[in-house]
Parts: C-alpha cells; sequence; structure tokens
C-alpha cells in the first residue's frame, strides 16, 4: 500500500491546459441583518455573476474546519490548496512578504505593532492611534538606527508596512523554536516576555535574543510621544511549504492589493504582479495584460471584508456589483475554469470574520450546471459542490481545465 | 509544520460564551410504512420543531461511517465530537457507568446477561425472559457471594443492573487485552470461550481468568429456575477518553433516563444530574433547575428509538409531539445554541437500528437559515449543514454560541 498526498496526485497527474482564475472577494459570505432578509451577496444587483451561477455549479465552502473562524492567511492557504491545520504560518512570515521583503529560509520574521504605553509601562494603545504611514516610516528608521547592530552575530532589520504596523526581521545562525507573542491583546497590561514552547535550545536562543530586541527597541522609542512601545507578534520562520507552480505546473500569478495576500501568494510560489490602482477594474486591467504569460491568476479583492468588519451592509453590496461589473472582461479572455468565492464569511452582521461557510461556484465550459439560478448563500446550499473544504477546488478547477491526466487505467 | 487535532483546535480555541443545548432523542430517524408514505418525524405535528427548523440550519448526520449501523454507545460519542471508530469503548465500561459504578482506570468491566440453557449447556432464552430488576438483584448477590473470593489476587464485582442485565467487574493487576464475548448471539448454541486477540501475555491471563469466573457463576446459578445460564459482551477497560469539559471548556451536564447514556456522558467527563420522573417535561424541570450551573447540556430522550424498535411508529410519532411541547421552555431559557437531533435511525418499519443518516438541526441567533420550512428527513436533505459527519456538530455549536477564537490572523 502506498499513501499518496492529494499533493502527490497533482504533481504525478498534471499536464498543460485552459488558463485558471480565482477570484477571492475577501470576507465574501455573510447574514441579513434583520431576521427573514438577504444576505449581502443576495441583496447584490450582479446579473454577471448570477448568470455564471446559473451555468455553472455552486456550493459552500469551509475554508479551515466546519465551526472555526479563519484568519485570513490560513483561509487564502487553503483556496490555494494547502490545508491549513497542517501547514502553520506566522503572521510576521506573511507580512514581510507582502511588502515584497526577500526574506531568507532562516530568517526569523515578527508582525511589529507600534504602541503607546503609560509610565508603567502597560500598553494603553495596542496600535498608537493608528499612526500615520509616514510617521510609522520615520519610527522604523529609528528602530533600525538604534537597534540595527545591537547582536554582534546576527542581522536586525526593521522594514515598515503601513500605519502602526512594521516587519521585524532577525537574520543569523540557529534561530527557530516555538515563540509566543508579546501582544497582552488587552490595554491596561503589561506586554508579555517571548517565550519558547518547544523546549529546544535554538528556541531558548531566540527567544532571549528577540526579547534583548524588544527592550532595547522600546528604550529606543521611549521619547516618542506618539508611539512609545511596541509588540510583536507571530515570531516565526518561513515554513518552506511545497511549491505551487511546481505542485499543479501552473506558471501563477497574483494580482492583489494588500501586502497580506501579496504575501500568502509569494510564500507558495506566485509571481506578484505590481499595478497602477486598487479597484477591480485595475486588476482586470492588470490580468488583461499579463494573461498570455501564466496559467493561474488570483485575484483578491480586499473591500468586501473591510466593509464587513466596519458593519457597513450597503458598501459591502456595492463592492460586490463592482466585481460582478468586471466579469464579462474575464469571460472574454476565455478562461478554462473560473472560480469566484471569498476565504471566509464576513457579515456587516457580525462585524467580524465568521465560521460561516462560503458561497462559491466553479464556471467552466465542462461543468455541469445545477439547479442554483443565482449567486447567494442559500442559492448555493444544495449546489453540485456540496458543502467541501475549500482545499478541493484547486484540483476540480485543473480537470475542469483540462489540466489532469487519468488515476489509473 | 505542526499536526493539529480537532481537540487540539478546541482546547486551544475555545473562550467562554453562550450555552449550549443538544437534545438528541434516540433512534429519531425513521422510513416511511408504505411506498409514497411519511416518516415518524414527518408525520409527527410538531410546531415548535418546524419552527427551529425554519430559523435554524438543518442537515443529516452520519454517526459512524457511511452505510454503518451504529450501537448507542459509539453514536453517543460521535455526538459528543468523538471519533467512534478512532475511540472504541466496551459495553461493560459503559453499563457500569451508567448505573454509578466507580469505575478505576485499570479495573475490567463487562456487560453480563443472565440467560437459560438446557440441560447441555446451549442458550435456549438469551435474556432469561427478561426476569423483573428484583430477581436480578436477587442473582447478583448471589454471585457476589459465590464468586467474590475467586481469585486471591483480585476483587471479583457483581452489580446488578436492570431485567437480566448487570455488570462484572474484575480488579487488580495486569488486566487487558482485546477480548472476545461469551455470547452466541443465537439460541441453541453453547456459550463460547473468552478468546484475548491482542497475543499479550496480559490478554491471555485475563482471558484465563474471566473464563474461569463465568465457569463458577455458571456453576453458581446451575439450580436457578429462571436463569441458570449468563453470558458477558463487551470485556474491555476504560479507554480513558479525553475530558469533554477541558477540550471544549464547558461545564458539561447529562440529564439522561438510562443507564446506558448516564454512563457514556460520565465516559467523557460530564456530570449526570439525577432527577425524578422519567419524561421530556421532567428532564426539561431538571433543565431549569440547574441552568446556571452549567455551559452544555445533553439531553437523552430514549423512547424514540424504544418504539421503532417495538416497530410502533405511532408511538414514536406521539414521543416526538411530546418532545416538541418542551421546546418553548427550552428556547426560553435562550441558549446560544440548541441542537435537536438523534444518535442514529431506528425506523420502525426496520424495528431496529438503521444505517440512515440522521435528521439533525441547528438553531442559534447567529445561524443562517437555510430551505427548510419543517423538520423532516426530507427536508433536512439540501440544508445548510449538508451531509455530515456527527462529529462535526459541537466545533459548530461552539462556533454558533460564540465560544471559538479565530484560527490564525
Amino acid at each position: 500500500m502506498s499513501v499518496f498526498t492529494e499533493f502527490d496526485l497533482m504533481r504525478e497527474y498534471h499536464h498543460s491546459g485552459g488558463k485558471i482564475v480565482l477570484l477571492v472577494m475577501d470576507g465574501l459570505g455573510g447574514l441579513p441583518m434583520q431576521p427573514g432578509g438577504k444576505t449581502e451577496l443576495e441583496s447584490a444587483v450582479k446579473p454577471n455573476l448570477d448568470r455564471l451561477a446559473a451555468e455553472g455549479t455552486t456550493g459552500l465552502s469551509i475554508p479551515i474546519r466546519v465551526g472555526i473562524e479563519p484568519g485570513s492567511g490560513p483561509a487564502h492557504l487553503s483556496l490555494f490548496s494547502y490545508d491549513p491545520v497542517r501547514y502553520e504560518i506566522g503572521r510576521g512570515v506573511l507580512e514581510a512578504l507582502g511588502i515584497g521583503f526577500d526574506l531568507q529560509p532562516d530568517d526569523l520574521a515578527a508582525r511589529g505593532n507600534f504602541a503607546t504605553a503609560d509610565a508603567e509601562g502597560r500598553i494603553t494603545d495596542r496600535r498608537a492611534g493608528r499612526i500615520g504611514t509616514e510617521e510609522c516610516k520615520r519610527l522604523a528608521a529609528k528602530l533600525q538606527a538604534a537597534t540595527g547592530n545591537l547582536f554582534p552575530d546576527y542581522q536586525v532589520i526593521v522594514e515598515p508596512v503601513k500605519e502602526h504596523r512594521f516587519v521585524f526581521v532577525l537574520r543569523g545562525p540557529g534561530l527557530g523554536g516555538e515563540l509566543s507573542e508579546t501582544d497582552p491583546l488587552v490595554t491596561g497590561k503589561a506586554p508579555l516576555p517571548v517565550v519558547d514552547a518547544s523546549g529546544s535550545a535554538e528556541g531558548a536562543h531566540t527567544a532571549a535574543l528577540v526579547n534583548r530586541w524588544v527592550e532595547a527597541a522600546r528604550a529606543a522609542l521611549a521619547d516618542e510621544p506618539k508611539a512609545n512601545s511596541l509588540n510583536l507578534r507571530g515570531i516565526a520562520k518561513d515554513p518552506g511549504l511545497p511549491r505551487f507552480p511546481q505542485i499543479y505546473g501552473l506558471r501563477a500569478a497574483a494580482l492583489a492589493v494588500y501586502p497580506m495576500y501579496k504575501g500568502v501568494a509569494r510564500l507558495v510560489g506566485m509571481e506578484v504582479v505590481d499595478f497602477p490602482g486598487e479597484r477591480p477594474e485595475h486588476q482586470v486591467d492588470a490580468l488583461e495584460r499579463v494573461w498570455n504569460d501564466y496559467d493561474f491568476f488570483f485575484i483578491h479583492i480586499k473591500k468586501t471584508d473591510s466593509y464587513g468588519e466596519d458593519g457597513n451592509f450597503d458598501a459591502k453590496v456595492h463592492e460586490i456589483e463592482a466585481v460582478d461589473a468586471v466579469i464579462p472582461r474575464i469571460l472574454a479572455l476565455q478562461p478554462g475554469a473560473l472560480i469566484v468565492t471569498g476565504d471566509h464569511s464576513t457579515p456587516a452582521k457580525l462585524k467580524s470574520h465568521s465560521w460561516h461557510p462560503v458561497p462559491t461556484l466553479l464556471w467552466s465550459p465542462t461543468v455541469l450546471p445545477d439547479n442554483a439560478t443565482t449567486f447567494g448563500e442559500r442559492a448555493c446550499m444544495g449546489g453540485g459542490l456540496g458543502l467541501f473544504h475549500a482545499t478541493n477546488l484547486l484540483p476540480l478547477a485543473m480537470s475542469h481545465a483540462g489540466r489532469l491526466g487519468r488515476f489509473g487505467a
């Protein structure tokens, strides 16, 4: 008996074929604001998406596990067909990759948050009032100057990201472990020391280095009026995931606006395509431009999630409608398979990510259309895709794009 | 790379939140008696359950594996989110826990059945005409007196249960193995010797001890007019399951009438709440009384199954209606999540447990209502829960009750 993983199957059976588009509206799934009402997706006027649902097959996707509220990083890994419970990645790694930082395999990365603290060091604002990005750049440069040479054997790199967020990278030999975060997650408490849970010498050594850096960095910020403290989260190394282009034989491009989604795409080996503008139409401009250079295209729409988090039902509806408007341009490129889905649900009613399964459609000339005639959470119930784990989507798209051979004779 | 089990996820991400009620109608699923007819659940007049289905989400639950007819013990383990194929438990352990016996971790327990046999020892009635419980007590005391000191290094404990059923416990060092049962399962055959399948010295030793006890016990019963023989089934130790309250962070109460269901609840660490009466309304009396003391409530309704086993379609329908009548009292307590399901199907038409998936509804303020407007097997097909493994229910209820944090950032 041999044990194939899903990835082994894909590596062995893939061949050339049509192009695949994975269009992700972040936080797509929703809830009615009132009993008996419609969800955001059900409320949107979206003739093109409805046509895709009618011509295609639909279902509800489980990003992580039944009942588990997904973070964005693991939820995207799942859409890329990596089981996120098996492949764990740190937020620091995602953030570093997201800003295009050339992370090395042995680098330790953390997400940094500038914060404010009172005289006793207790955190008073975990995001330092979301300071502007220019201020973030100035503070990161200050930290770089003050702590870049803190350790004789290690290089410290501090890179600004956006608002209160920065990336901390430690480069040198023998880093590792399972490191806890410094963020107490509530205000009024002192930051926590980094602790290693692996029990390894490497982990203890790394925790000590990080703690020393945090102390030096906070000292350097002590006189800053807007951000006199900081926290580190998701402190880890690149987990070295299997490479997406090799597993599927796909030249893969990511068309994303936000750093973290670029980061998770880079993490699996996709190429990030830069483009001017931030709206869905700008993303499709870029798609048209690079269509002949790649086989797979991940398009990430952020604002559906942002509006969901804000509790802004109507703005989320309008963003879905804006995406609907660009669908004909994507279809005009004649993809072999087009997936429209979300990484997770973000109901405006809950103002938060949620565990509800995600409405999903797969359109392809070889799809057997199911009974759904519109694209919506309830239209997708009982659809041809059923209730499925998100990692199943890509193998299915591969087949519909004519890219997978037969298993057995 | 880390490998999380589902329980690891729950242990790591649970926090406080709303209360969860798991209402189990044993053997709930059914079949029409005639082609074109309705099932028991579909036939019942049950406005409250129908309302829950309309406001909630529905589906069909697979207790063990597709096509596998479930026993009650494993089917309940599955509802408690323990995969019963992975976590095997002996019927003796269940029975012992069910009568409140203080089973120790190294005890070997078996379910005993008083039986009748002919002059050659062949079983003539596997249940000894279901002798009365008083007779059962007398016979158990007789066995205790006759065999309690059979082994110098081991303690033998015989406890009556109900009708023809008793518990046999062997206490002492080095017990174990994978032991077969003595019950030939048909009349007209001689009982079987206990055989160990583990091949271990411990197993061979234990099998020999049990066989010696069975021989001595049958000799002690030889002159009994109503029960001159016995059989042992499900001979095993407590498997030491992970504890439900620790996995989920739930103070868990079981409101059951029958010993075995109390037993399986105790086995995972729930507390069994005693109450006067045996009807659903008495169980809800108790629920109201202990509502503030626990976070999770398992309510077990037995008679839906008993009537199914009897082939009494109408009585099963009426029992469902009796449960329907207490639903408003449960809702008045404002649970965060309410599950109504069965442990398995027991169609009156088959007079037996069956493998048919089990109609299930989940009601919560955060549920997206699906298209089902009544509670029934066919209404649940295509519901929002899909066709799912029963172990998924509890994580889902945890999220809906607001008790789970986010996975990843």
